[in-house]
């Protein structure tokens, strides 16, 4: 397309996390604009109506990919969907940005990965949304100059909020599991902050620490695990679903001549409060107000890269990786033992 | 004007601060639009026309008054121009935005809230960019809240990067001087935080630390003061212009009951890094970094209160008091002795 | 005294302070020896012989003075009684370590000198705590090392956590102020650091947030201050008897290329707490937690002072110094002036 | 032995830590007498009789078992020699203090958990000296007391500062591995802090990031591991030889109801840098800094214990299990693979 003209985007899902993307592209990308919207709940079409003035509504994914005023589809629909989805727009020559993870089975990752592969023209892009802080570009910037020397491990964890009345739980069946469906993040981080290497094997260990109803489908609410690379490249990841006093994201890049750490205590804001509990700081509620501003230039860099015709940052093959090594943790979880990647 | 109408804006002065406020105001602010700018300067007035589109260009302020399509002016212009330009703005029917402070002279201040009185249909705000931003927002509703008891003590200090070269020392003579210039956002904040308190009586202290220049005006680079308000409220200031590390601008309320803290160490970001310097963090290079998100808010309040004829959060009287107390404050530095303000 | 044989000690005083002196001086401190105490209170003295095995009890302080077995005393007594008790132990031949403040009267700072000037073979020291902390220590190493380069400002703060109780307001008339009493110490650290500039005058401001007796005796429970030394030096002082959370000494020393902060947060240790309530580390209770090491290094440093006949780090003059500011900070409060000290 | 008995100790290895526990147990241990060393070399013998006035000298250990005038021993050596010399000492009726690990051998752990059977009278202690730090303690005690919930998850890792010399390696072969010799110190506060789980499997990965030298003896500078306890506890441990920054001993334990973190940054002091490098904080150089105090704990601990027929805070199985997990961790790193250990 032309550089001059935007990028007309339908969004495909309207939930809690559609309506944010589709807020941004309407109102904040510049170069975007919100043309369509796909959800198979009325209230959430005439949301997407009356708020931000989209026009072209859809109960049917295959009816907004046949409407031709949408140049690229946002997927922000359940993980199990993805892989269809993408195939599905890329066929009708659409962009795709879908959110993460790519799928739940690594086959179908390899399957968009080929059929991506018929339509150079077209870009894909997963949302691996911490790419895009500010604070993590910054850390990468630093390794990639040699700040720490040679990076050798990452940790890094994800942890949530515990929301005691375990509606997630319920999700639980159709996430991939918490490796899958959290980890994949830090799982993408590392890989990006130690230079894309080749995964080796993993181990995973997790329990069920309060929600017992994810016992049923074999999920944990708390995880750790570990994944060697070539190289003597390491990394190690922790999920909770289950922590008391907010969201937090928290990476560890270890090097032969430093550390850098990002995210640690996952700071709400700049005030500190001294009182009878002691001096605390407040930590964001969730992973949206610590990721906000990434979210606003992940989108931007992709409606960028459509405008524009250049490659995406991350590549499906990225994303094809973090999901292979999530599954083989979500494996090695159940089965208990080492699982080999290479 | 009717609410669904744009305020049609011209930007007076488009220097670094003046082209920040102009970017936002073409680009970021819902219901704005960047029709005019004045400056004596053939460049930035390019600028503004290659940049961002302008249409309006000016050399000379009554010019930019007159054009018709104008309904608020942006002041960023030098701080001695201010009074008698917010007063020219109102008289010919216009909105008006200031940069801080308010004047240099009490008298003016005085003036400008007599003219403004005669306008009750237009919005006259001074751009104590503070009281915007997000940290210092929720240190005000929660002390508002009692979340801290009867607050009665501010210690704020704004604290920038020293500049080698020494370049503010030419501006110095039209600054007002470190408190004026500086000390006045932290005086308006111990207002706002204190419950607007009167003043009762200053002192002050200061010292010539690195720039010898400063000494022809009777200026320093280091300055300290303590302000006493009435029913047992006071505040405590400081003011650097030598900084090593970066732009640091930290505010302390005391109360009954706990202590906030604000913007402690002006974090550039949420890296850390452990090498041979020890574990450390960085700070923002200028206020700009650490205010970025204020101004954008800032900018977004005073459009929203022209566009639905709402009253600004600070008042002309907020901005004359914190002058006064600015101004009293460099009396003190300069006599050497208490100035009573009651 | 030969430097093999040990020093032997007479507490005056065994209050919560003079306690951990004897105990410090009976158990911990090497060349001590506790042989004697006096107190009007029987049970103190009591406490004194069966705990500690002191033999020489008194309740008379001139009958102790009498023991040709006590070779220096140890005055841990009201801050009122301090010159003329020192006065005393001089004039019968023992060294003497007294407790901050050295008076409450200037006049008597200098007495105290001219007495001591007349036995130079005593040693004299008043104990100023934190000057044999070890990160204050560090501190004024590596300032005297360059490491910020000139230094030319400090901000020091004591602030005591709340006993709602309000016992200490029965003491407040015989404590001299809030500065003699507190702030003192924050003087002493100003003047240590910043080379032992003379002083030029002063200001300072006070409220009763909390305590309302204080009032009957004209002094406030928060209080800051400024001090101008000569040679562009100044410090700034704030003292607190009404925190919520614990006590916090904290001091900041500015320099032309850096700036050094102590204490800030007076973490009770290296644990972190993450729930409900953020994340937040404990204080410590009182200053004794604080300084406990700091204490017995002052004791150890008198006590080697002695007997290698050496001189003390801290002269009378300092403590002199220190004394006269914080009486013209308490005269600024009750005059609403500004002292001139040169 | 009677209570107001002194114990008699003899000191075997006066290497560098040996040292250490020499000076606190001849100067600051109350009731304990340093009576003996024991040395192959004749200057490690001169400095403990020249420096702490030790009378028995001996190059040969059974002869040190042999002084009877020796209560008990401590025995600080190197780490394959701790088993029969702890059953020699047993076996002579002497108390033993041994310093970790017990052994590298599980077998041999089993050998002196029988013989110590045979002797109930004597006391035997590992120095896992971080159960003794105040801050251990205060978050164990905080635990106990139900603070953070159920606790089901500990993250400790043992950072020592890089030494670019790697005088280390020459001892490599001999300290068991980076798992044994590290993070043993680890697994133990994971077991204690856990309420002593059953260890059911382990993990391992490891890289040699900086000293080459290791992989002669099949050793890595740099460790990750996972541990699987019963009832879905589990712990992940991280050993570095190779910080830029200093030594960073920090534990994360994470309950239902919160997360408490020991020692985040291991701060040198309390004093904070503000310049060119940013805004930071010193780390201690070594292990010994951070656990100076706790050292003598332990060793009052031991004393006490001896003294007053009291059983140790920690058993002798608590160090069989560390060791027996350890030497797990080794097999994994070794052999790629998970090791149960149930």
């Amino acid at each position: 397309m032309a550089a001059s003209e935007r990028v007309r985007i339908g969004i495909v899902g309207v939930g809690r996390m559609g309506r944010r993307h589709a807020e941004n592209l309407a109102l904040r990308v510049p170069g975007a604009q919100l043309v369509a919207a796909c959800s198979p709940l009325t209230e959430e079409l005439d949301w997407a109506r009356d708020t931000l003035g989209v026009r072209g509504l859809y109960k049917d994914y295959h009816e907004l990919l046949a409407d031709v005023d949408v140049d690229a589809v946002f997927l922000v629909t359940p993980n199990a969907l993805h892989p269809a989805q993408i195939i599905a727009a890329l066929k009708a020559g659409r962009h795709v940005f879908c959110e993460k993870p790519l799928s739940l089975v690594t086959d179908e990752c390899l399957a968009v990965e080929a059929e991506a592969a018929r339509h150079p023209q077209l870009k894909v892009m997963i949302g691996f949304v911490r790419r895009f802080d500010a604070s993590y570009q910054d850390a990468q910037k630093s390794i990639a100059a040699g700040a720490i020397g040679r990076p050798f491990m990452v940790r890094s964890e994800t942890c949530d909020q515990n929301d005691p009345s375990g509606f997630f739980v319920r999700f639980a069946p159709s996430s991939g599991g918490i490796f899958v469906d959290m980890s994949v993040h830090d799982i993408d981080l590392a890989r990006w902050l130690l230079g894309s290497p080749r995964a080796l094997r993993v181990f995973s260990a997790g329990t069920v620490a309060v929600h017992e109803g994810l016992r049923a489908c074999g999920d944990v609410d708390n995880g750790i695990a570990i994944c060697e690379f070539a190289d003597g490249r390491m990394a190690c990841f922790y999920a909770s679903r289950t922590m008391a006093h907010g969201h937090e994201t928290a990476t560890e890049i270890v090097g032969t001549d430093g550390r850098l750490t990002v995210g640690r205590d996952g700071r709400l804001n700049q005030v500190e409060i001294a009182d009878v509990h002691g001096i605390r700081t407040l930590t964001t509620p969730t992973f949206y107000e610590r990721f906000a501003d990434a979210f606003l230039r992940e989108e931007m860099h992709f409606v960028d890269c459509v405008r524009h015709d250049r490659t995406p940052a991350l590549s499906l093959h990225d994303a094809t990786e973090a999901t292979r090594i999530g599954i083989a943790l979500r494996t090695s979880l159940a089965e208990r033992r080492v699982v080999e990647l290479a």
